[in-house]
């Protein structure tokens, strides 16, 4: 695979960038978006891109982490020229993460995530708009799908191409990630060839120590082994993982496992596949106030459906699971 | 993670080892199981686990692949005096591993795996018995899935704990692998537990050279990355890619796709989750001789669905696909 290409090429290439992205040709033009850009060659492209491909509505959102002294500063201020030399609105703050992180009990990653949707919710509000996008792309996404299996996630996942969410504050926002499925040579190539500045790149959901070295170490050794593009393997594998979910999902409304008193009917539970056994299991808790029951916990409930085995499984927080006259029943 | 145990530990472990495994505590002690043993510590360590358990009509089985020189054949005899020592029946063949790639244009790993086959398929006439366990563990399987992961397998895929096939001549085999829950470690310290002997191991599907640098290299990077036991996060990942594969042939048998006529009904597929769409359309190319419909072949098929899109999509050997009046046709 790689990405040699003669010059031809990569003109070539940088042309047809956005018109190769699907967000590109669906997204409109009318609309208002917000981006969230943090001066990195990943956000100084999408950037350009939007304004190239005749977005003219767009806020530019940068927040200043305050994580690297005096080049934090000059990131502000180069986001804040680029966006005037644009013609774009420009939203900046910023914050201390440190002091949040040691006020919180967090993680770096967890108290810098959460500081940018706080901030984006401002944004938001102020906008008027809840629509972000942000410039994540694929070998960000291989690095943490790879770095989710190792966490031990269920199959292959990574970022979502849309996601909402709710800021602690209460503002909801859609998260849109239009370069997901773009290689991060394929943008630095695009800025170059189209004379485009960016600076370093700072703030991550993941470690920065362990994203490098699934960067620098792992990825170039598995593609080195098996003599493939071992992130492209990663990324399809994602996606596939979220059409699953999705076959998930309508699975369950396809089936009635529930009696007339809201109870599980285990006859019709134990017809299913084993995923649907879990998922259908999932729902059941979730419906009596249990909001993510763990992997382990969901496969000592379908425990109960060996009659041989106990009848009963005792829940968090003193609720309980029983099995009785081919139902299970929930308590507490 | 890790298998650091004190010694009571390690002994505990050893006396638990068959226990612990499910597929010892449902098999028939009455039936009769040929069992593939090269010699190596895995496959030792099965064949004792067996005898230890109370299985008592097992054939040996070994193939000399011929690609170690005088280590195959002493391979061979030290296989052989295992099992006469412990009073079972065995069955070698020598076969030119070499002579067979170079005749047939296969690699290495495909002209064994399909030598092992049909000696398998020898044994099985001759005992009339086409059950064959095999001694692949955990480890293995790790291996396996980040092979398939990396050459482009669709979700996490391993090997199946059973899975029939029909040789080349045509005889039906039914392959067990008991141990795939197992840790490499756990089975040689149990062997050195028990004072077992074994001998280095030859044969393997991957090329010897990939598995090695997954083994030393990849894993144990991931798992100091990580500081979590990445072989675990595979295999777990694999089992899970085989329970959607069942929650997917649930969901087929489910839905109507074809109509009267046995044409695909689009207003139906359309209503379904793409992951259903792509498994109906490959179950109805499948119907009509094309046995292994590529993804990309799939997804230019779903394309048709795009009443925007072309009408007609040619398929390998003539054959076609043509978008009419809500329906797909097939034809050639």
């Amino acid at each position: 695979m790689g990405f040699v290409r003669t010059v031809n090429d990569r003109q070539k290439s940088c042309v047809l960038l956005a018109e190769n992205i699907p967000w590109f040709a669906a997204a409109s033009r009318r609309k208002r978006w917000l981006v969230g850009v943090s001066g990195g060659a990943d956000s100084v492209a999408l950037l350009h891109l939007l304004v190239g491909a005749g977005f003219k509505d767009v806020v530019v959102c940068h927040l200043d982490h305050g994580l690297r002294g005096r080049a934090s500063t000059e990131d502000a201020k180069f986001v804040g020229r680029l966006a005037k030399n644009l013609g774009l609105e420009f939203e900046t703050a910023r914050i201390d993460v440190t002091a949040q992180m040691n006020s919180d009990g967090e993680s770096m990653e967890t108290a810098a995530r959460n500081a940018r949707h706080e901030f984006f919710g401002n944004c938001a509000k102020k906008h008027r708009c809840s629509r972000i996008l942000l410039a994540h792309h694929a070998d960000d996404q291989a690095e943490t799908v790879l770095w989710n299996l190792l966490r031990g996630s269920h199959g292959l996942r990574g970022m979502k191409a849309e996601q909402t969410l709710t800021t602690k504050s209460g503002v909801a926002l859609q998260l849109i990630r239009p370069l997901l499925g773009v290689r991060r040579e394929q943008l630095t190539e695009w800025l170059v060839a189209n004379g485009h500045r960016w600076r370093e790149d700072a703030s991550n959901a993941m470690p920065v120590a362990v994203r490098n070295r699934l960067r620098n170490e792992v990825l170039p050794l598995l593609a080195e082994i098996s003599n493939r593009d071992a992130a492209f393997s990663l990324i399809r594998g994602a996606a596939e993982t979220e059409e699953l979910d999705q076959l998930e999902s309508w699975a369950l409304d396809q089936v009635k496992v529930l009696d007339p008193q809201g109870r599980l009917h285990l006859p019709v539970l134990r017809s299913l596949p084993i995923a649907l056994q879990r998922a259908a299991l999932r729902k059941f808790l979730q419906g009596h106030g249990i909001p993510s029951p763990s992997r382990d916990l969901l496969d000592r409930g379908l425990g109960l459906l060996d009659t041989g085995g106990p009848a009963v499984l005792n829940l968090p927080g003193g609720k309980w699971l029983k099995r009785r006259e081919g139902r299970l029943f929930f308590g507490s």
